[in-house]
């Protein structure tokens, strides 16, 4: 850690999983912690760990020229900075706000900052909690660029690596929504086949090992996707949408001929069947995404 | 290859690119190859190799004891095979169905070819038609066991990796099924992310390093939840299914505001809080599963 880092003095607001890793990794670095969270008594452990317990948010964020903020969502971060005392108190430090919510939201709590001279990073974490403090981190920020430089020497000591995507605001924000989408779409997917696959008498034992060839696979075709989807051009040779429609229909079918919902595929399947319908039957798969984005 | 393969005859019904890449490698491999396909003019090629292009379905699967058959699904199989004077000369024979469908259509084709004097084994492709005739094919069997080692030297000409999975004719399809959901399911999701994220200003390239990022942790879940699903024990300590449905509302919104159809993450977040509903909020995500597989 860098000497810079080491003096520094940081405030963590919101003590959850996520929050209690943040802190701790301070800690580790040898800052100066001062943690606060809404609901009292998960501060313990940081306390006897060597943090400072702040007994209101106000108090807090007084204590340090950087507060994180990584709470439940931007509602939560509103109803934590915006009483008057704890506005007061920010003016003229810097909040990291490392709360994962909308980009709309991210730009709103900006531009709240602006209005009341606190200096403002907007941040999405895309690990989880474990990997705080360790190289496997990714951080996503944005905002003013010479603030990310300035405070960089703090946020280093969370570990994992940094990226400033920009300076407008929303752009983590819009980053974490993008890649969440691709996350929590694919886990729709692995629980439903899990459950489809059961009900034909498979075990996940049994099935895991194609299932991680599947995933073996996706992030080339992830890359595969983005370049087409920049290019404009989606070529269906080998696999185009009329063959991923039929796929589709078998795995709909096969789930609902069980009871099992296949809601997410019919959706899916739905998105897809439209391309056919516009005519785009025999392009490969990323037309879809071209589709979606028409206004 | 070995010798039992180079003498083999093998016939080819189905010449989309798949079929073609199946024929072409028995080719490779030395076998003698008949093919025909129900739209004339797809064998030139093959012919040209030193293929024997037949005149009708049931000249092609009289030239050889094995009959490998890759159409669109099993209407069309079922059309080929089905016409009296093909059943007639079927008889006594294998036919090796590697056409996609559904567990139960396999099932349905077994048992007409059991009440005509046929032998069957159903299966399924993984990879794409480029990889067949290398080591990167994935080929999935079922059916009795006795009569897919006899033919599994011809099978081998195929190349890549060739695994029973049982005498249960349509366990083939139903690894397939559950394989193809996980496929699709993540494929639709990656899609989607391209176009927020575009609408949000983000290019494809942009996305690309970081969407390869989820997609190399993916393959590791696939495991850990599989393991759940078969332990029926879902931990939700560092990521609850409540932190799921947060995250999947911030998709919906950023998706909807930009006029993108979100339907389906709508889906998988009604699935989410389906679960949260029924008491299971705390819980892994693999918890879904269980719930999607209850009768």
């Amino acid at each position: 850690m860098s000497s810079h880092a080491g003096q520094s003095a940081v405030t963590v607001l919101g003590l959850g999983p996520m929050g209690r890793s943040l802190a701790g990794a301070f800690l580790d670095a040898g800052l100066r912690v001062t943690v606060w969270n809404r609901t009292p008594g998960r501060d313990r452990e940081l306390v006897a760990r060597g943090a400072a317990g702040a007994r209101s948010a106000a108090e807090a964020v007084a204590a340090s020229t950087v507060t994180v903020v990584c709470v439940v969502n931007n509602d939560a971060v509103d109803a934590i900075l915006r009483p008057e005392a704890v506005t007061a108190a920010l003016k003229g430090r810097t909040v990291v706000n490392l709360t994962a919510d909308t980009p709309d939201r991210a730009r709103d709590a900006a531009a709240w900052a602006a209005g009341h001279g606190v200096r403002y990073l907007d941040g999405a974490i895309m690990t989880p909690a474990a990997t705080i403090g360790t190289p496997a981190a990714v951080f996503l920020h944005s905002g003013p660029e010479a603030l990310y430089r300035e405070h960089l020497p703090v946020l280093e000591a969370l570990g994992g690596t940094h990226t400033h995507l920009g300076e407008e605001t929303g752009r983590a924000a819009a980053y974490d929504i993008a890649l969440l989408d691709i996350f929590w779409t694919a886990m729709a997917g692995c629980a439903h086949a899990l459950a489809v696959a059961r009900a034909e008498g498979i075990t996940g034992q049994e099935l895991a090992p194609f299932a991680k060839g599947i995933g073996d696979i996706l992030p080339a075709i992830f890359e595969e996707m983005a370049r087409e989807a920049d290019g404009g051009d989606f070529p269906g040779d080998d696999n185009p949408i009329t063959s991923a429609v039929s796929s589709m229909a078998h795995i709909v079918h096969t789930s609902e001929a069980h009871g099992i919902d296949a809601g997410v595929m019919r959706a899916a399947e739905g998105m897809a069947r439209r391309a056919v319908g516009r005519g785009h039957g025999a392009d490969g798969f990323t037309r879809i995404a071209e589709l979606l984005g028409r206004r």
